[in-house]
């Protein structure tokens, strides 16, 4: 059996309802804080402590290559993942500066980036594949190699949990991910291009057209491998870092670490974990609702009420890395807010 | 001619230009942290500074009690009003926690409560008068003391500027005054109660039946005076606070000072003295859109796109306090992230 179907831990419900009891004894008006007390809630469970904090958030970014490029589905050329990798290292990155705002943790890996062997300081260099096949025209990786990918994550998980993290983000990079990520979502949700499609990082109109028209085609190519296969789908569609966000995902469930899902790249990568395990939902918070058409779709179909909504549409974890900011606020009002008792307030509706 | 018909700043469109021109040369694709983008832009414009910070926040919250409590009207008692105060200042109330989270400055301004006279540690004691008159029954306050308490809102914002403070909260405690900010509100855009009436703190369904007669009926009462006058409708249905509130807003703009308007009754204010001198609109950011009913149409009349929608609905400058934490971030992306020259990264679209 596949380690990624083992049992997730069950979060605590006796630290839950210790901390629902002590948000209706903090000196407020009952739920009035309403998503910052479910927050404080759900962390309460997660981290089987009635009084959670996130003072160590651990954020993994996992880069890949994308062999559709090819069909000129970008705005940006694939140079750009090599050179935003040494960004996030060298603390100019939106997530670097995240990670130093919010005391993180930020661990990057290149699962598999199209050029030469190098030597990046700070960046975990594994070349599964040198970025992954044109899906347009033939499964994007194989079962090992995206399992390899998986593995990646799940590592990257076990290391936070050895290193103490309290919450963990995953990130990606990847030129032309978004193009990859709507084809996984169009096979999870059985649903055509022009329903999970967006702009990505800023492509024109007539170019969007011609993107839905590469996965709709992709569809169509890989449809009786796939079926109804979740980590087929990934295969076939996926990336490298898209596979290494779904093991990573998984492993943060089965290990017992709550987790912020970021945006559309990474809240596909977390429905096809939770189509593998469906168990793992119940270990995710999310950060945000991206600008990315599609995302929206994605976040009802896991039932997700997301923190943010600032129209961010950057990747690389941003934004589920902006939500450990209300997700820290939650936890320190939970912790430090006076009860009615200790503030001498009279806490009982007239 | 009264100080708040005074001119506002013009805020910088030469630091703004700047702001804009830095965040295009960020590493990230063009406009992907929209929001955060937006924020750190306006800030550089309103503190003349194309870096901007929020280093030193100020916090001052506004109390005062409602006549119009003898209507039933809340679902606490009054005695709350000045219980929370001593919260405030010892630490245990939801605004005190965010002061600490953000290194803000909190001061604490009764206007006045109901009851004696009292000394609490760390509270400014001004009272006008102890509570309101019954607006359900009388104007709630005479002309002279709805300007004394705009002017004990002004003087807050003097001090906040003599401290060095980078940006400016109002918050509010008083029990009752969503009644009375639902008043004030409703001769602003001359709409019945049932537009802009919520249930506060929380009140039940035939209690919120009950609100909105009382404030339909006071509506009718105050008509002929209040006319179309935004400072008469304060005096005849609004709260010390309210108006303390109204006198910061406009202060803060004519001294060249960013505030964040916070929840309902905030925003009833923002909108009070936007109406009385519009060019305080230009120095307003919004922390966020809060659960009471009425607030979307009160954000919608200042054409207001607030950074958080968590469903708050405490007060006490909760909601606008949250939001420094957004605006913070946004500050620190501005300011940190690399740019493309910088990073060596492409920043120009294929």
């Amino acid at each position: 059996m596949n380690w990624w179907l083992d049992a997730c831990k069950t979060p605590s419900a006796e630290a839950r309802l210790q901390a629902t009891e002590r948000q209706l004894q903090l000196t407020k008006p009952t739920g009035s804080l309403s998503e910052l007390e479910n927050v404080a809630i759900q962390l309460a469970s997660l981290q089987n402590n009635p009084r959670p904090n996130i003072d160590h958030p651990w954020i993994s970014i996992f880069a890949g290559d994308h062999g559709v490029m090819e069909e000129n589905i970008s705005a940006y050329p694939q140079a750009v993942t090599r050179q935003m990798l040494q960004n996030f290292t060298g603390g100019g990155a939106c997530i670097s500066v995240i990670a130093k705002e919010y005391n993180a943790k930020l661990q990057v890996i290149d699962c598999g980036s199209v050029g030469d062997a190098y030597e990046y300081a700070g960046v975990e260099r594994h070349c599964i594949i040198p970025g992954t096949a044109n899906f347009a025209k033939q499964p994007a990786m194989t079962e090992a190699q995206c399992a390899e990918a998986m593995l990646l994550g799940a590592k990257s998980v076990e290391q936070a949990v050895a290193h103490g993290a309290s919450i963990y983000v995953a990130g990606e990079m990847g030129i032309g991910n978004t193009c990859s990520a709507s084809a996984v979502a169009c096979f999870l949700l059985n649903e055509p291009a022009e329903q999970l499609t967006g702009v990505g990082t800023g492509i024109r109109a007539e170019q969007l057209n011609h993107k839905k028209n590469v996965i709709n085609q992709a569809l169509a190519l890989h449809q009786q491998y796939v079926g109804q296969d979740a980590f087929k789908a990934l295969c076939a569609v996926g990336g490298l870092e898209v596979a290494a966000m779904v093991g990573a995902y998984i492993r943060c469930a089965q290990l017992g670490l709550a987790m912020v899902v970021d945006g559309f790249i990474s809240t596909a990568s977390a429905l096809v974990a939770v189509r593998l395990n469906s168990a793992v939902r119940e270990w995710m918070l999310f950060g945000h609702q991206s600008a990315e058409y599609g995302h929206q779709r994605l976040l009802q179909e896991l039932k997700a009420s997301p923190l943010l909504k600032l129209n961010l549409r950057l990747g690389e974890g941003s934004g589920a890395g902006a939500a450990l900011g209300i997700i820290k606020l939650a936890c320190s009002l939970h912790n430090n807010m006076a009860t009615f008792a200790e503030a001498a307030v009279i806490g009982d509706k007239v």
